[in-house]
């Protein structure tokens, strides 16, 4: 097992009618916040209503920014900055999903930052510091209400950059599942292969020498094949819909990969996707994870793909490891195309015009560390193969 | 899924040579610590002297506590409290295993307590501060490196009392494996089951609604069952001793537990073996449990013994649910005796003179909670199938 440090101090109050504690959570921390919304979901769900009589109850004031993206945009970022520093704010209170939670990390740590946001994402600068940020979740997907990482998008470069910084860890982070039962199915479909590839990021990696975490990783990937479905028939099963937000936030919290290398293969290729297309994060990666995986099959890999099909699709144990590695794969395609998920890029509009330049950026990213490296031109084929 | 909160804000740093980041860590947050340990081995593993190196680089003072015992007793909590008053101390250091990290805990919330500190183990007072803890851990087993919870004794008494509180949770811990490899293999094999024995107590629980919890706490057996042994034959086997330490923390940090009530059964029973023997914690759980497992057995309970059976000791699925329940319980007593424990009572020298008081004295907790409720009769019962 290689060296690591465990440090997740988000708060975490899980559970029906959690906002109660809210308020006294931001209170202890901050007297002023950007609340920071997307569009009018949480007006109906009561998150909104909730949150805000929290804070009213507990002296706090605000003030909104609201119709953040899907796939966050930097100029979102800046005109929150441009807010906290006007209002002289003192934390951020995210309401929403990934894309919410994301933005507003780029707004805390934007708000102590004398240069232009733009250069966390794009690698020019690391936060140093951050306003304290709050979350209440509204999607099991993206499991940025435990993590220190955001994701920006650049529509007008086409780039779609992620960062991460310690300080950007939330404070506290409200996770009410019965928030996520009004979902429609697309969005979780799409929430529930984004868990999936995460932790599949982390699974396959160059070295298995922490149990616990291949077998977390493991127990996270059934999970979803258990609970996906039922949240998709049954929208307010609270117990599937519990069981997938806990899922999501350990996928990527940062336990499945302490004391390994991890790579984020799909993930850097995904970013290109969307960056160019603006598609659905998870539809993104629920298209490219099958083919990745059978790209990257080898002689050296089929062990840990077999590995794989036992433990999260149950297959027959004495199949031979190829045959048992490739049927893995299968499942994994047919599991994403019975939550309705598209199995290509044509489906979603995607056609090969921008292949050669995604794949060139997507390859500036560090795959060295990756279960197998990929060169552009291995990436070129996998999105071809998507198509 | 019950409502929790997640709060495990211990940073970790966990692998060989992390004993490098202690200094900074404690002079962050304290210039004058005690230093408690037990009895000579830190001072043989090198323990004492890269700590005493790391306080000197960073400039930290620090007075010694040395002589905590197994199960440590409250007289040594005493003496360290009086240690941080006369020297004006502002931080607690434990080298060693969980019974010099527990002793530290007391000392620290004793330190900031007016009464008694036997008050908190009595249940008289919860603490509500404490001096800021760390730990370099010696030993994979207590799992109080990452936990809030201490044991304390009063062999005055006859008693052996635990008492928790958010601020006995050590803020740094510092887990080596290699510091591990030197112990022999009884230390080893005590661990291994107290390790196994407090994931049991979670994973014997009346409710079964997070799959995650469930999962893990499985995960954990099959690691000890897989790397037990292996740390026993080969003690410098560091992926075995690395996989058990972080198994450990695991067992107990309250992730195990999140959205479900637990009622630590075969834990209380256990603490009456210690307050009146003074037997290896670890001894008198892997005594007690397979009984406790045999007794509680049932029509109502063999489903859940059956899982167990086919998750930790891969059983043959289709053998019947009992014949399988049944199998789990001999696997689990057959594997305690491979480790080299003792499978009776009388074999640590304990015979029947107490049992009435211990059962007695075992049901004052509260066992309302548990996986199969317990009357004083049936503990009493327990008790002698364990003679």
């Amino acid at each position: 097992m290689n060296n690591f440090t465990y440090d997740i101090s988000t708060v975490v109050h899980f559970g029906k009618g959690q906002i109660e504690k809210l308020g006294a959570e931001v209170a202890k921390r901050s007297g002023r916040v950007l609340m920071v919304y997307g569009g009018g979901s949480v007006k109906r769900n009561g998150v909104y209503d909730g949150a805000a009589a929290q804070l009213k109850a507990h002296g706090v004031a605000w003030v909104e920014l609201s119709g953040v993206e899907p796939n966050p945009r930097i100029n979102t970022v800046r005109e929150g900055v441009r807010l906290c520093r006007e209002e002289k704010l003192d934390g951020v209170l995210a309401l929403g999903g990934g894309s919410v939670i994301d933005c507003a990390k780029g707004i805390a740590a934007g708000a102590l930052y004398d240069g232009d946001p733009w250069d966390f994402p794009a690698g020019k600068a690391a936060p140093e510091q951050a306003l304290p940020i709050f979350t209440v979740l509204t999607m099991a997907a993206t499991g940025s209400e435990m993590d220190s990482i955001a994701v920006i998008s650049n529509m007008d470069s086409h780039e779609k950059e992620a960062f991460s910084a310690p300080c950007c860890l939330p404070a506290v982070s409200i996770l009410d599942p019965a928030y996520t039962c009004s979902l429609p199915a697309s969005q979780t479909a799409a929430g529930t292969a984004d868990i999936m590839s995460h932790t599949l990021e982390n699974y396959f990696s160059p070295i298995e020498t922490n149990y616990l975490a291949d077998n977390m990783a493991e127990a996270i990937l059934r999970a979803c094949v258990h609970y996906g479905p039922k949240a998709i028939d049954t929208p307010d099963d609270y117990e599937a819909r519990a069981n997938l937000m806990w899922c999501a936030s350990w996928a990527i919290n940062g336990f499945l990969s302490m004391g390994k290398p991890v790579g984020w293969s799909v993930h850097r290729m995904e970013h290109e996707l969307s960056a160019f297309y603006d598609v659905t994060h998870g539809v993104g990666l629920a298209i490219l994870t099958p083919n990745w995986m059978r790209y990257v099959l080898s002689e050296q890999t089929e062990a840990r793909f077999a590995r794989y099909g036992e433990a999260v699709w149950d297959l027959d144990r004495s199949l031979p490891q190829r045959e048992k590695a490739e049927a893995a794969i299968q499942k994994t395609r047919d599991f994403f195309s019975a939550l309705g998920l598209p199995a290509t890029l044509t489906e979603v509009g995607i056609d090969g015009t921008h292949f050669a330049e995604m794949a060139r950026k997507a390859r500036t990213a560090n795959f060295d560390r990756t279960f197998v490296p990929l060169s552009t031109e291995d990436i070129l084929e996998i999105y071809k193969m998507s198509l």
